[in-house]
């Protein structure tokens, strides 16, 4: 028995597994984020939940290998410093050094969004391809680029921020939480797509996604794929536009980077073909020829476990 | 006495270096590019242009360590295999194979644009920084992307197509070589900025431009920044345009990949302030604050040399 430790910090639950040394989960588990006292018991929740899960599982002392994690916030990957995680509280903390003494194991630490992309490169829809982006489509839109087999920090360790690249240049562009306008997260999110909803409702009164808006107050993104479903113009429309700006961020950072597989993870990629046909052909009218060749769109195969594989693909790595 | 050998294949001409372990060229040279039956000589001229050159230099036979070499083309960086490359003539050429039985020499291969940056990354404008983005602002727009201190290829080695990143989306985008329109290139390079200076006359034939054109018949990108230093209305938004498409590519660009410095070469790059400001501006405008922060601009100072030394770091890499 010689497993690795995934773990993969949230907001609101730390979710946790022992992985074979072959990327199988052996069980899985969750606990709450204990982010009283600026976030400081939360290494030693984790210390104490893997412990007792060894000894439920009757393994041994040495049956756990390393471990690897994933966190929200400015991270320093080299050192698993954390400088800042608003949802969690810490500030200036140094996460492996802390897990380090708590659990005795050895620690690697990278982003959230960069280990669940290396999770669908191990065991998922990356298939083990060694040029990826990885693309989440969630409330904001999150990236992990990995490049030969390794993900890509940049010099200060902000590389991925796929969401942030600007699709909208003049003043129609929206506020984005980051404080740019126009950024893609604020077209191809679920947020965004239930925002140009609603403010297409203002010109096309006559869609289907108003009597929605009337019933719930609302409109999701889910909403919009399913009255485009339906054949309904606006949601139509807006999947179009949304597919144009998606499609022409991937197929300008393929030609750059060249990517064997992109991997579309998120609420918004459970739409299906729905997102990805119109969203393939734009992305053909933009890379080039040997580049769209090249490259293969996949939807994410493993949801929410794919931080904690991830987490267990850092620590193989070391 | 213990050199690479630095060579740099282009269309005209072939460039060879004798270079340092550090990376400092002893000795450099060029001979023409044989293109007859196929560019078939090629390599026996390379392998005799060296040999004669150590003999020459007094060089014992072991001077000579390895060899890196920059081609155009269709390449498998791996194998050293040309598959076209069409300003030389070769088809399905074995030029690695064919280079170290001729020379004797352990030789490795990748594209003429990619050891250009690996030679500005060693010893020019790079300093050694592992996250680099060069871009060669020529009669097109070329680029090597370097991450962790390694040339990034891609799948099918298509990785640095910066000139081909789509700009212009509408109906207004030019005709480019590569079948697509509107990239960057058709804006950014020198040719592009020509055109977009002849095209603007018409509706600007006030401009000082106007008494060039009809003097010289045609329009160089130099010609436009001249006239941008005399406050000439037309060149100055022809620049603000060019920095526009230009900022906003690169800033998408280093979003995603966090670069440490990008690195501008190539003859428009020689108009220095008056394209790196506006420029710098526009990068700031669509970049993450951080990634901004974490980025500097640096103009190209290897010039012609940049592909021998990045051949010789190459050969240094094995």
């Amino acid at each position: 028995m010689k497993w690795f430790v995934g773990v993969d910090i949230g907001g609101t639950t730390i979710k946790l597994a022992f992985v074979t040394l072959e990327g199988d989960i052996v069980t899985k588990w969750e606990i709450p984020t204990n982010k009283v006292d600026g976030g400081k018991h939360i290494t030693s929740d984790i210390a104490k939940a893997i412990e007792s899960k060894r000894v439920e599982l009757g393994a041994t002392n040495d049956a756990l290998v390393a471990m690897g994690l994933g966190a929200p916030g400015f991270i320093n990957m080299a050192t698993g410093f954390i400088y800042h995680a608003v949802n969690i509280g810490w500030k200036n903390f140094a996460l492996k050094d802390e897990l380090e003494k708590e659990t005795g194991l050895s620690v690697t630490v990278d982003n959230d969004a960069n280990i669940a992309a290396l999770g669908e490169m191990w065991r998922g829809a990356g298939d083990e391809a060694k040029n990826l982006l990885c693309v989440t489509l969630g409330t904001g839109v999150g990236g992990g680029i990995i490049v030969n087999g390794q993900i890509l920090h940049g010099v200060n360790g902000m590389a991925g921020e796929i969401g942030h690249l600007t699709s909208i240049t003049d003043e129609s562009g929206a506020s984005c939480n980051c404080g740019k306008t126009g950024c893609l997260e604020t077209v191809a999110s679920a947020t965004g797509i239930a925002r140009l909803a609603i403010e297409g409702l203002k010109k096309q009164p006559n869609s289907n996604l108003q009597t929605v808006f009337e019933r719930e107050g609302t409109l999701t993104a889910k909403d919009v794929f399913d009255a485009a479903k339906e054949e309904d113009e606006l949601a139509k429309s807006i999947i179009e536009d949304v597919c144009f700006h998606l499609g022409l961020a991937l197929a300008n950072l393929a030609n750059a980077l060249n990517p064997e597989i992109i991997v579309l993870g998120g609420g918004v990629s459970k739409a299906g073909d729905l997102l990805l046909n119109p969203l393939k052909e734009q992305f053909k009218r933009f890379a080039l020829p040997r580049v769209e060749e090249g490259c293969k769109f996949k939807v994410a195969t493993l949801g929410n476990d794919a931080g904690v594989i991830g987490g267990a693909w850092l620590a193989k790595q070391g």
